[in-house]
């Protein structure tokens, strides 16, 4: 049970929080484009004199070979377990700008939302726990629990630096759990635990043709064209069906069970809630699934950019030298982001024509994970979602990718709770971005009662969530979520 | 036979027709890009002042409804054939920049070449003639034949304006036979007179999909990509052997004879040379064909651009709302644009998916045209061109594209010498155009030799033209080039 001067210190001061908030979102904290690389640094470090600010008494700012990580840890609950919470603080690029309302780094509330680039993804979301660790340590003086936070600035870039990190500071982040905010919730009034995260492999690649671009009418029909081949070669990877069509790709996708499919159905969002989140007129895709199976126990492929020739105004009699394409891939249980890469480029090895060149760059692997829904810490967030949202949460595997959740498993051997306040129209990636100021308040409501639950376990129940743990860990290997 | 002090006045003075060719490339006239409007204008002011300065009498910038026309006269000569002399001073954009050695509007000599976008298409080209009409205005006081000059701003956007000008002003250009050089020899020393050249037909074509780009987490595998749809609609206009997979695209290909084709073959570039000059490590496209006859006998369709999503450095994770691409048919004879463009429509209603909208705009469109090479005229370009540069030129179909030439034969009713001075390897509408120093001179002492050749005609001999004239229209009709 949470202390109610707790609960009453965060949510009685809305005006402050928002404030605060926006402070953090007019950062352009753009990992992924260079010169916003100073933007990145002067986020991270004001969100490290934040948490200073609320009373964390041992706060890092850690370089890394890119963006830097915000660490912070309040211990003064000895026998108490540990919680990390991670989130991250860089953002998608803002483009195109011509589409937003209001510019993507001066936040303004409009219709109860909170409008910027990171609103939701992740900075708002990431506040929530910085408010509810403030709220104790305003009032009780204290944190039910021992908490260390993570905050990084690569995750949209696939978190490059991070596993690496937790692989050499174990000791630093040991932890009986750890708990992120930043999925979604199907709708308003209805929280769901994530259990389950697609894996992602994110590459470029490049297609050269003639050492420059050349006359389209003095050499067009004799020489092949990078950016045809380019297309040929991209809509050779999937069927007429929507499967991705290369060979061995679906060789290790992990069934699901037709009973974990009836009772993930009962809750996840029908197909016309998936079409009107994406505001498109059909769905599409791999059959004998539905549009919520299709994006999260089923793997895709995807072309999220493609450059090459003429684009301005007009046109332009030219074959270019070049054509560029930006793929991702989302991966399920049990593939491997390294192997689909090289089922990847067996395929185009096979399909290159002699006439052109094909280069492919990695730009970043995450792996798959899937969670034991059993593990104790699941009822605790479940018990917080009920006391901020006043529902039950569903249990739902998410189509996003959050890299590090794979590291925390595999590397700390800890769960990951994935206590989402977002909702699946906050356009998050896509101008617009926003994040429903009641989200906000209720996920610091809710972060609040997490860490009053969490702290109710003792010392004996945490060491049995470790052999859950281990249990969990054999599981994993044998059967199907 | 050419006044030798004409020749003298025309060659003794390099560097000052160089100086004057670099203040003409210095203008960004780029017609495609709304923002250089004011150079285009700009630039055509200087190239009428220039005129004017040379002692022709009657110069005008006659405005149209994008970029001016800027036309000239001298009609000393009673008795004597007139010319129609075209050429046209704007530019292709000179994206992409960072592979440009020097500026592209600074012009510089290099290696025997001036480098500057526009110094072979057109500029440069177009020069030579002004440069001759200046000799014998300065030496003689007069010319051996009446001229019109007919100066442009909008080939490279496919000539708008033009051929409602060509149509509205018939007494206004009235002449015997018109001359260009917008072309390129196929080699140094081997000079080629251009009786054909391909039509052609830009478009743009954009699909659209969700209302605004989607987390391809979120989304990717249940909603259909507009860069997917947009690869796999593009893949399917060619099939797998190189020709273009739109029904009835080739029904109105005029086939070419055996004999003709052996005849031009002979003097053709071979197909090692054509993938010389496109820096190509090998050949691609319409079996049954050489090279060089897959860019003139046969037609071509060409991706000239494609852009849709994230195309800024590493990756992002969307569906991208739309996507676009820039497509260029060349066209042959009897092909007909409009005709070209309603087939492309059918094809392309029957294969567009349901999950997105497909919307195709028309850039520009020109018909294609074949000459009647046993004309008059093209025995005095040939005569000219042996003067220039000491060659009999070739007689060849060009890949290229110039929409006036059509006008000229079907509106004014005379044939076009299409009198080249370019090389395959002049890079033009690619980084690092440039243009020989030798083939300016040499190229202004051809003009010089064919106002002299065409001087030599009598009225009697233009009549005979005429007649000419009116059997090639019906031969036109019957036959085959």
């Amino acid at each position: 049970m949470t202390r109610p001067d707790v609960l009453e210190h965060a949510l009685t001061r809305p005006g402050r929080s928002i404030t605060e908030l926006k402070e953090f979102l007019r950062f352009p904290s753009v990992s992924s484009q260079p010169g916003h690389a100073r933007d990145v640094r002067r986020c991270a470090r004001w969100l490290a004199e934040h948490l200073r600010r609320i009373g964390l008494p041992d706060v890092r700012v850690i370089p890394t070979r890119r963006h830097p990580i915000v660490y912070a840890s309040w211990c003064g609950a000895p026998g108490r377990p540990s919680v990390l919470i991670y989130g991250h603080y860089d953002v998608q690029p803002p483009e195109p700008l011509a589409e937003w309302r209001t510019a993507p780094f001066e936040p303004v509330v409009r219709g109860g939302s909170i409008y910027a680039r990171g609103a939701s993804d992740d900075k708002g979301q990431l506040f929530t726990h910085i408010k509810a660790i403030e709220a104790y340590l305003h009032t009780a003086g204290r944190l039910p629990v021992n908490v260390r936070l993570l905050f990084e600035g690569e995750e949209e870039i696939g978190s490059p630096n991070l596993l690496g990190f937790v692989k050499r500071n174990q000791d630093l982040l040991s932890c009986d759990t750890a708990v992120i905010s930043d999925t979604a919730m199907p709708a308003e009034d209805r929280p769901a635990l994530i259990f389950g995260l697609r894996g992602g492999l994110s590459l470029e690649m490049e297609v050269t043709g003639p050492a420059h671009d050349l006359h389209s009418g003095s050499f067009g029909g004799a020489i092949h064209n990078p950016l045809q081949v380019l297309c040929e070669i991209l809509a050779g990877l999937h069927d007429p069906d929507g499967r991705v069509a290369i060979p061995g790709f679906y060789d290790s996708v992990r069934p699901v069970s037709a009973t974990a499919r009836e009772r993930t159905a009962e809750a996840a969002p029908m197909d016309e809630e998936v079409l009107l989140n994406a505001r498109a007129p059909r769905g599409w895709g791999e059959p004998g699934y539905t549009l919520h199976e299709r994006v999260t126990i089923r793997p895709a492929l995807t072309i999220n950019g493609l450059c090459g020739g003429h684009c301005g105004p007009g046109g332009k009699g030219i074959i270019p030298a070049r054509a560029i394409a930006k793929l991702s891939f989302r991966l399920v249980p049990d593939q491997d982001p390294h192997h689909v890469e090289r089922l990847l480029r067996q395929t185009l090895s096979r399909r290159t024509p002699p006439t052109v060149g094909v280069s492919l760059r990695r730009l970043s692997a995450a792996f798959p994970v899937v969670l034991d829904r059993r593990h104790p810490v699941f009822r605790a967030a479940a018990r917080a979602y009920e006391a901020g949202f006043g529902a039950s949460p569903a249990f739902l595997r998410s189509g996003g990718t959050i890299p590090v959740v794979h590291a925390f498993q595999t590397i700390l051997g800890i769960p990951t709770a994935l206590v989402g306040f977002g909702l699946p129209d906050d356009r998050i990636h896509s101008p617009n971005e926003h994040f429903r100021l009641r989200h906000l308040f209720q996920g610091i409501a809710t972060s609040i009662e997490l860490l009053s639950q969490l702290g109710e376990f003792d010392e004996t129940r945490t060491m049995r969530w470790k052999r859950n743990q281990a249990d969990e860990q054999v599981q994993f290997r044998a059967g199907s979520p």
